[in-house]
């Protein structure tokens, strides 16, 4: 049989653990890979795989068309390509780092004649070239380059496009994890309260899972109230009652023994908020409390 | 056709919203109800609705072997009661209130000759008597209670026994309502980043939606090292990467202009975690942050 897989070159800069596990996963899929690291001892091993070991950051970007960078930070990204001739390179940046730096990188890309494209990486390495586990990458910038590459792209975790401002991938990372270290948080919370009790953190388990599940709804009801700025309509739970419920929440959390570090200031919040026109936010749900964390 | 629906005989003091709602499903299933408020005024509706109005506490109590309060709070529940003949009665106390609340309450029923059993309504009002809403009540104290009228405690919105500790409903309630408000405020904080970005809340809302649906796996996982206190076996995401990655998190907020204080403190437990042993910890999952919320 013919191989009608269709291969492709990119060179990839950076071989920290995230690099070196995209990296295989291109390896793996038959494309043909010039890899860089500052430290060359992590290319070693890639190379035995099939990778072309590029002596320097210069070399490695005139190998392909299309080049990867996957560094430290965003200093890393201009000290490794710094003087280097990116005419005509599309530059992939997949450099954990704010929309702000994305932006700045994005413009400082083209002024050199590259087309850019941010990534987020939602996935850790030992995720990488695991579908089932679930990972991808947000990207956004150019279009045009994100289609050209898409497949190329798609080989480590998947890759989803979330607008043309190159800053928009990291700050859709950011507010992902965002959310995700408030349900730990309050997952946290809720087990330090049972700490001492003759309550089973396995027991509790699956009532937090069915809880915050059927709790989930908040996400989408949010958003429609913040698009139509109708914060009453239809609400259930009150910001008077779960302003009224948060104190025995507070009351139980000093009952307890344990710090209220984790859940006052979302209390705080809501208390803010009603406080500011009773009258006019008592009946709304919680939403209007996105409004104050707005400087 | 003969009815042959159990009818039951019980009492229910207090008739705020949410006691009004639960009298109306006792009525609607056929049980025999006599209802008391501290203003008789709310108890005019039930009556043409078929409740019997007692004109005292005393008289309501006496009228039936179970007796339900659903007050404002444990304070209310005591000047209700006090001086009251409550032997042999079996009370059920639905009043929000603190663990500590539950077990002194349940300890002054028991030296006056009752059954006590304690109740967390994981509903609003809108929810009672609503099956499809998927709001129920948490129950602990007296199991022998919880059995004997189990069939009339399910009515409003089903029941379900976690224990004999009378303040384990209470705690259960809030352990779940914490974990739900760091929920909503992580959900917070990732709409207020994108307040001024052309990025609609309506497009963030799946993918935050499938994101905590994934990470939702913590609260199994954590319960499990909490159980077995292997805080670093099979650990996807190590302290030490999300430590970084909150970094890049703070960063970004305050580039967006959007306040830290919902996600500082977690960040801050982290950081906390790592700093005292940072050889022994970086290699954790988050979950040792429980360890340094109690006291």
């Amino acid at each position: 049989m013919t191989d009608t897989t269709p291969h492709h070159s990119l060179t990839l800069l950076g071989l920290g653990d995230m690099g070196t596990a995209l990296a295989r996963t291109w390896l793996a899929a038959g494309h043909s890979l010039t890899v860089w690291n500052r430290t060359a001892a992590k290319a070693g091993a890639l190379a035995s795989e099939g990778a072309s070991v590029a002596a320097t950051a210069a070399d490695a970007v005139a190998a392909s068309p299309l080049v990867v960078v996957c560094l430290l930070d965003d200093a890393s990204v201009g000290a490794a390509l710094d003087g280097i001739d990116l005419t005509g390179k599309d530059l992939v940046n997949l450099t954990t780092g704010t929309p702000g730096e994305a932006r700045a990188r994005a413009a400082w890309a083209e002024a050199r004649g590259a087309r850019y494209l941010d990534g987020g990486i939602m996935a850790t390495p030992t995720m990488i070239g695991v579908p089932e586990a679930g990972g991808y990458v947000f990207h956004s910038g150019s279009r045009a380059l994100f289609e050209a590459h898409r497949a190329v792209l798609e080989v480590p975790a998947g890759a989803r496009f979330v607008g043309e401002d190159p800053g928009h991938a990291a700050l859709h990372d950011v507010a992902l994890l965002s959310a995700m270290w408030g349900m730990f948080a309050g997952i946290s919370h809720a087990y330090a309260l049972i700490a001492d009790e003759d309550i089973a953190p396995k027991d509790l388990a699956p009532l937090l899972s069915e809880w915050l599940g059927a709790m989930g709804f908040f996400a989408g009801n949010a958003a429609e109230r913040l698009t139509s700025g109708d914060f009453t309509s239809g609400v259930v739970s009150s910001l008077a009652m779960q302003v009224v419920g948060s104190g025995t929440m507070l009351r139980t959390t000093e009952e307890q023994g344990v710090s209220t570090e984790l859940v006052s200031p979302y209390v705080d919040l809501l208390r803010r908020r009603l406080a500011a026109d009773p009258a006019a936010h008592g009946g709304e749900d919680t939403t209007g409390a996105v409004l104050l964390l707005k400087r």
